[in-house]
């Protein structure tokens, strides 16, 4: 069974939508990184960080699934990062309402010993240099270690985050984090750029769209499933990294054929993430009703065409 | 050998792109149907008007490739629609300059009789009445009638348009136009809506992100090709709607899996277009060009999943 170590936020957040308010509730880019990737076989453990008030209760939430949360450190002086945000109609554009880093700022990951040889890793959202350190930690080389970054960063930390780039096989970045991060606009420019920056494989995120991945022989079109309604998009991004990674668990080796049916089955659970706030949806989610939407992604992406054209 | 009847605008365009200005140039929705439908094996037919300024050079373009030009009226006493624009960075948004309709205030369309049972019929973007009359000539059901409109026809014209949707089997739109016409953001709202007022089939166009087609038994995604440079993006959508029906006009029924195999193939063609000013790249086009690329289509959307999930 492959070891997977994930490294994101374990938070609060707090979001107003179109259809409501969510309340304080379980947030961060761990969180929906972790049960994302719990619906698969494997061994997986956080790296995080929280504060006094993240209660048992949500801890159980990962622990009951098999997580492992020895690499999650709980301070006891401060509170957890929170987040607040406002989704306008259509959810297209949200603003930031309040952002506390609170126990976040007095982050130094540690890497339990089980974790320090894991088979794959996804560097969830957090400052380039925390990421940089977790891999620092590591004792042998994963097969995969991708990297989530944000604009942020691009503006922030700069330097330090071209230095984890260049560590990294895979960087995911949505549409305008690979323009900012380039300055170009084409995403095919854009890709050859970041892979000349380090990774093998860039994956551009593109929401409601779906994502491309860039990898040495082209690229691969995965698409979003259109849904009639929804709710929340908090987490959608992360969900996919967790779905994304999770399936690729199951495989001997993470090469480009793997990579893309773990893409789907990335924007597979994504697509039930945003279906109630937060990661709602996730904690109720069953495998049947995956494999069932899985079955209808498939009919949104086969044609007969395909057969004929591919030798 | 199927008939197609292509109805649209014979014009002239000039645009002006991050990368230059085109000068007047061929244009209108009848010229990217026509060239895109020409390169697969049918007998088609263009319904539209043009001035005394369209040279017979210019109708060359078609005639020489076989595609029946009887439906085409030219008014002596008028000039040809133009249309002049100007593409903003990164082409997501244009302005349009000039719009001299012409020649095109005075159209009364007459379907000649080598086309008036017609396999495959697409009532290119003009006002709705006018496209109602063309259907009126038709003596017989055509196999597949698609009809494409604008927001323009939406605010001028509903109730002519509502008349029109109803009377077809596939309204092709994009994103904008889908929503407009409903009321409904969500696609899959707006979709059903639609197919609610007539058309069996419902194709949405998002442009660089590709077509999403609404069917009896759910959705299915057409990429659509990431390009390292587009040029000009004027024609994209009537040159998918021509590849569209041309390679339409290879099946015996326009049945769901062919429709969806005419798409990647509208998509492919589309993905030319943008490659240069107007229909120029359109005109140097090979057949060994569109199947080379269509098989970078089919790697673009082929994942090994597909094959496992799907009986």
């Amino acid at each position: 069974m492959k070891k997977i170590l994930l490294a994101g936020t374990l938070a609060f957040d707090e979001v107003t939508t179109p259809f409501g308010h969510s309340g304080r509730m379980l947030g961060g880019s761990a969180s929906y990184l972790a049960l994302a990737a719990s619906f698969f076989d494997n061994r997986t453990g956080i790296i995080s960080v929280t504060g006094y008030d993240f209660t048992d209760r949500m801890l159980e939430k990962f622990s009951s699934r098999g997580i492992d949360l020895s690499g999650v450190q709980r301070l006891d002086k401060h509170k957890s990062f929170y987040w607040k945000g406002y989704y306008y109609e259509n959810m297209n554009r949200r603003d930031t309402l309040v952002t506390e880093v609170n126990a976040l700022a007095y982050f130094s990951p540690r890497v339990p010993k089980e974790f320090r040889k894991p088979d794959l890793v996804v560097l969830g959202n957090l400052h380039p240099g925390i990421q940089a350190e977790i891999l620092n930690q590591l004792q042998a080389s994963p097969q995969l270690v991708v990297l989530d970054t944000m604009n942020f960063w691009m503006d922030n930390a700069k330097e330090s985050l071209f230095q984890v780039i260049a560590r990294v096989d895979l960087l995911m970045l949505n549409e305008e984090e690979a323009r900012q991060l380039t300055g170009e606009y084409s995403l095919v420019t854009a890709a050859r750029l970041i892979r000349g920056m380090g990774p093998r494989y860039v994956i551009i995120k593109r929401g409601e769209y779906g994502a491309l991945l860039f990898h040495d022989d082209g690229f691969f079109s995965a698409p979003a499933m259109p849904l009639e309604k929804v709710w929340d998009p908090t987490g959608a991004g992360d969900t996919f990294a967790g779905g994304f990674i999770g399936h690729l668990s199951e495989y001997a080796q993470p090469g480009v054929e793997a990579i893309k049916n773990a893409m789907i089955c990335g924007a597979n659970l994504a697509s039930f993430t945003v279906e109630d706030f937060g990661t709602k949806r996730l904690e109720s989610l069953t495998k049947p009703e995956i494999e069932k939407r899985l079955t209808d992604f498939v009919r949104l992406t086969r044609y007969s065409l395909q057969e004929k054209v591919y030798e």
